[in-house]
């Protein structure tokens, strides 16, 4: 049978980037409380194809994913990638991996217990000359508008937003660590479980502790520079103004972005 | 040229609904303050085909609908609804179209103007027998939590909302009358644009105002069942709560849902 | 502390279904292959609510699903809105339960394994005088255009289509006979890993196979009919059309939608 | 009334950006054809925020974008953010805008007139020291897969794909000419309404011109390079695949992403 994607091609255009994208699979992935976690992804897999061919060989990405799938610590999915990099003779390759990760947490009274989602990443590239690796990590939380607190004569108002950290690693850590820090920045966490006792705790904790996108993306910032641990990093924080139909939004980047993982 | 679709069909089955989904396309509609708006639809289109017909005629719904598009009153929706029977030679066409619906407001303080989005839809079927029309409306609001407010010692947790309702048609209304009934039914309104003495004052009343997904949707049906226009309705609620990651929501419907459309 | 919830409420509006919404959680549902598989469910829980009270207890809805969701069949399903019925002492239940199902499949030609992904729903409602169940099932396929083959001098349109059923419940029914059934009726069914003998398989057997969407819910019509075991159902197709920017649809409707699932 | 946001931080972060996002509101733009066109854009307008400022002015952004949303040429775009960086005293600042655009079309053998909806995008960066302006444009088309036709007896797969560029501005171009340039690199174009004489046309026309996502990018990327006018561009090709449920994927960057726009 004729290998049409290894014909010659003469239009003399590396392509950076050539793969699969939108593909939805299990995946275990490693669990600080739980040893381990069945969730389910979202996965795209690419690799840069030479001036002079014709055609990438899709197939053979899933190929090596599936193989990965039942394992797929942080270490595991570089491997996956140095993997694809050399079956496909390709210099670069390149995977994004983002999936839904689940916490158990205790409500802050009652201690009724019940699961958190928080969405993670992976986005990971092997070159030739470098590794990069950075992890994404998306907390859903409350702010509180210190502006409205302070010019209105009762109430605030306040909503659901998003904390979106993406790190550039250097050295293993464990997510549920950074999703901790994220919570401690924010007016208050979110639960999925509350009984009354809490739902006063927390709108009290909240009208205590006042925070804008601004306020937010800063003690992100700080908290995350004191760990001294990775060589770049991004903070966003959207909220979902209760009082538009729009949203608030802040973004501060800090370090060097091309930092390479030792390997 | 040979007509596929047009070909005898002998699996004896009757198709309810056949025709295009998912079509976007510009439309002109009615507007209270303005005479006409130009938005953009989400368009569907169907008609039921006969058990002995192996296809339907797809593009004549294209064709149809477009020469509606420029002038797209709920009136010429539902005459578009006949041709499109008519042309097709079925029993029934069904129709439904969305669009977001912009509307001119005020800041309640600083008189500011801004355009704030409602997502608006028409949901129409021409049977036989009957016509039945239905408008549908999506508000966003504000609502404080009751609970949260009356246990607390300060503060009270809100969010943005969506109220949706769905009204089943006898004679013309205006859609801004309805927005503007929902919206003094939630804690408050949203704006697009607001100053400080808009976010003081709106912070106040809502805090004055306090209200569950469920007292929202009974005093949007007290305010409806006044009118006393609606054959049928229904009301639902849904608060993107800001201390869960997950929705508070309510539903409410009243009345005779198969109202039949005087001509 | 004050029971906001439990207060009286005098506006005399019965409320049909008051709860939770876009809950994401884990659980874990039955596997004809592997007994049993780790999902992630986007969940909805509601009751109705007496006209004489103010409001319903949220955190039940969540107390009650957390204790099955580790063992989240079909049967305890049921059990689940019975216990959430019983609980907030309403006189009717609703559940919408949706996630992701994996089953690994073979390719036809090379026999690679990988898995798909198909959707699933469960929707029930107990009621005072009797339990509703449906099941929905959601199917990506290949469908090449019937009159596109035969008008044209080479070639074929096609495209991904992705095939919905929604079956009421009388019997316990394995899921993977109905996608089973549903694959067989379209153009081809999909598959994650082909390899090269494999795509000129499905290719050759698509074209040979051409299946408008009338067709295509024809065919899954006349199957599931023919088990005889579902007292009523719908088969709806959509076509993401190759040559056009919207979608083609059709939808069909068969039996008795308030059959009453005996206990 | 208090001016919370102008008030001292100590924390020694300056943010990035920091504003509005996710705002949906009518604009008008420019077109070839008709002169005008009335459209809604989903906005996001941001600047960054000196580290001695507790936070920005969130209102200024709308009263600005409101000015002049009814006139949102390229070239007004840019008034506009430099109208931002300067009102809120600003460093730099950054605004995202895309909306749908309508075309209308010919079917290629009947005649037969309807619109195309394609989305377009602004991004641009007004900074101290330059200024950087981006389009991206989003156009749908068909491709037949080479692989599957060579090696297929019979057919070939074939599917609807989408094709982004973005585009670095030197010099003002008209979009209407980039996305013919696109389609002519597919396997073929779309249309919302064809007939049976244009579905055989196109049939024939996309067998005739088999494209992987591989070829469309490099296709592209030759034609855009030939324009010469385009300081850096990116081309990127997904495929959604109709013999899986994932994409094919191909991206190719060239040229200088610094350029600054001459004023």
């Amino acid at each position: 049978m004729v290998d049409v994607q290894s014909r010659k091609d003469n239009r003399k255009i590396q392509i950076n980037k050539v793969g699969v994208k939108g593909l939805h699979y299990p995946i275990v992935v490693l669990d600080k409380q739980n040893k381990f976690q069945h969730t389910i992804a979202d996965i795209s897999l690419f690799a840069d194809l030479a001036h002079n061919l014709k055609g990438t060989h899709m197939s053979r990405f899933i190929q090596i994913f599936n193989r990965y799938s039942a394992d797929f610590s942080m270490e595991n999915f570089l491997e996956m990638l140095k993997k694809i990099k050399n079956t496909l003779h390709a210099q670069n390759s390149f995977g994004e991996v983002s999936f839904p990760y689940f916490i158990e947490k205790e409500a802050p009274v009652s201690k009724e217990k019940s699961k958190m989602n928080y969405v993670c990443e992976y986005i990971g590239e092997v070159r030739e000359e470098k590794t990069l690796f950075y992890i994404g990590i998306q907390v859903p939380v409350t702010t509180v508008c210190p502006c409205s607190k302070d010019i209105s004569a009762r109430g605030a108002h306040n909503q659901r937003g998003i904390v979106r950290v993406k790190l550039c690693l250097d050295k293993f850590f464990w997510i549920e660590d950074i999703i901790s820090l994220i919570e401690k920045s924010a007016s208050s966490e979110l639960f999925t479980l509350l009984k009354r006792e809490d739902e006063k705790y927390i709108t009290e904790r909240a009208f205590d502790n006042p925070r804008f996108v601004e306020d937010l993306v800063r003690d992100v910032t700080q908290r995350i520079e004191k760990m001294g641990q990775f060589p770049w990093f991004s903070v966003e924080a959207e909220n979902f103004e209760s009082i538009h139909n729009h949203s608030a939004y802040a973004y501060v980047e800090r370090g060097n972005k091309n930092y390479e993982l030792a390997e």
